[in-house]
C-alpha cells in the first residue's frame, strides 16, 4: 500500500515530465499522451522485454494507464501552473526513482541474475524512461550529459548488495536501498554536484 | 484472401512511405531498404515483442520481406514517377491502418488484455512504424505533432467495443470498425481536420 | 577458445568507438559507459528480443560487462593515444563483424528460421549496435548514409548459405563466411568502395 502511494506519486512526476518536455515540442495531444507515456513506463518496458517478462506490466495492470492519463490532461489543463508544482514534481521523482532503482533489482534478482546486471536492470528501470522520452524528442538523452541522476540508482543499488551481506531484514534493505538513491540526488542537486568532466577543454 | 489483399496494399504503401522519407535524407540503398522495412513492420513487430510473441511475425511469414523489397526496389527505380501515385498510395495507406489497427486489437484481445490496452496495440501496429521510421531519420515522428492518424485508430479501436456490446456477427465488428479507421482518416484529411491545439500563442 | 578471443577483440572495438561517439558529443562519464555498452551489445540485444531470447545474452554472461567497462575506463584515459590505435581498432571491428554475423546466422538457423531472416539477423548482430549508438547520440546511422558495412554482412551470409549447399563441413562454412566479411569490407575501405548512388544530383 505504501509502495503502491510511492509509484502512483512517481508515475505522475514521470508522465509531467514527458508532457513539459512535449509541450517544448510543440506536439499535439496525441504526441503529448505518447510521451508522457513512455516517460512514465518506458524503463519497466524496457527491463520487462529485455528479461522476458512479457506481456510488459503496464499491460496488465490499468492503474498506469489511468493515473497517466488523468495527469497528462491535468498538466495540459493547468499549465501555466504547474511551475509552482516544480518542487514538489522534483521531489516525487526522486522518490520515484528510489522505488524504481529497487523494484527493478528485485526482479532481475527473482531470476536469478548477478548483482550487477540487476543493479543495471534498476538503474534503467528508473532511468530510461526518460532516456526514451528525449529520444521521440529528438534530443540527445538529458541524463548522458549532466546530473547526477542515473549514478545515484548505481550507488543505491551497490548499497542494496552490500546490505544484503549483513544480517538485515529483507524489507529494510529495500528501504535503506531507496533512501540512498534518493539521499544521493538530493544532495547532489542541492549542492550542484556533478559527474567529474573528462573533458580537458 | 480479401484481408491478405489488403494486408500487402499496405505493406507495399508504409514501405514507399519509408524510401520517400530515406531518400530526403540522401541514405545509401541499404539504408533505402531498412527504413523501408521498419516503416511496414515497425509497428507489428514492436507490438509482438511488448506482448512476446516472438519471433515478431515478419520472420515467420516471408510475404512481408518480398513485398518490401519489391517495393523498394520499385520505388528507387521510378522515383520521379511516384508522385503519380500519390492518391493511390495514400489510399493504400488509410486502408492498410484500418486492417493493422484491428489485427492489432484482435491480438490483444486473444491473450486476454483490457480493451483499453487492445486499442493500445491496435494503433501501436498502425502508426509506430512510422515512428521508427522517423527516429531512425533524426526527425521527431510527424503524427506526435500533425494530422488525425493515431486518433483515427484510437475512434476506430473504441468502434470495436462498442459493437461488441451489440448482437453482431464478429466479422461485422471487424470490418465496421477498420472502416470507422478509413473514413475518419479520409474526411479528416479531405476537410484539413486536425486536433485542437493546446498552445495558445 | 579461438571464437572467444575474437569475441572479446569485437567487443573492444565496438565499445571504444562508442567511447569515441559519445565523447564528441560531450556526455559525461554515464553517457559514455551507455553509449559503449550499447554500441558492443545492441545488435545482439535487438535479435535476442526479436527471436525471444530472454534474458538477453549478456545478462547472463558477465564477460561481456567486464570487457566492456574496463575498454571505456582504457579509452577514456588513454583518448589522446586512441589515434595510435585506429588501424588496429578498424581491424578488430572488422573481425569482429565477421564473427557476429556467422553467430548470428546460426541463431536463427538454431530455431528453425528461412535463411533470408538468418542472414537479415546476422545483419543486424554485425551492425545495429553501432545504428542505437548512432540514434542515441542523435545522429543518422552512418551505415544508412555511406560505407559497405551491412553489405559486406549480407553477402558474407549469403556465402554461408551457398556453401551449405557443398559438402563441406560446417566448421569451415562458419569460418569462410565470417572471412568474406571481413575481405569484402577490407577491400571496400582499402580501395573506397561505397554502393552506387541512387541520386542523379
Amino acid at each position: 500500500m505504501f509502495f503502491q502511494v510511492i509509484d502512483i506519486l512517481g508515475t505522475i512526476a514521470f508522465a509531467i515530465s514527458g508532457v513539459l518536455v512535449a509541450q517544448e515540442k510543440r506536439m499535439d495531444p496525441f504526441g503529448v499522451l505518447i510521451i508522457a507515456f513512455v516517460t512514465a513506463v518506458g524503463g519497466g518496458t524496457l527491463r520487462d522485454v529485455l528479461i522476458g517478462q512479457t506481456p510488459v506490466s503496464w499491460m496488465t495492470n490499468m492503474t498506469y494507464v489511468y493515473v497517466i492519463f488523468a495527469s497528462t490532461i491535468f498538466a495540459i489543463i493547468f499549465r501555466k501552473q504547474i511551475n509552482y508544482l516544480r518542487k514538489s514534481l522534483f521531489l516525487f521523482d526522486t522518490i520515484g526513482i528510489g522505488l524504481y532503482t529497487v523494484v527493478g533489482i528485485e526482479k532481475g534478482l527473482s531470476i536469478g541474475l548477478h548483482p550487477i546486471i540487476c543493479v543495471s536492470l534498476g538503474t534503467m528501470t528508473a532511468c530510461f524512461g526518460g532516456v526514451i522520452r528525449d529520444i521521440l524528442s529528438n534530443e540527445i538523452p538529458v541524463i548522458f550529459r549532466q546530473e547526477i541522476y542515473a549514478t545515484a540508482c548505481i550507488l543505491g543499488g551497490a548499497t542494496y548488495f552490500l546490505l544484503q551481506e549483513l544480517p538485515i531484514v529483507e524489507n529494510f534493505v529495500f528501504i535503506i536501498s531507496g533512501l540512498v538513491v534518493i539521499i544521493i540526488r538530493l544532495l547532489a542537486v542541492r549542492f550542484k554536484i556533478s559527474l567529474p568532466s573528462i573533458y580537458k577543454d
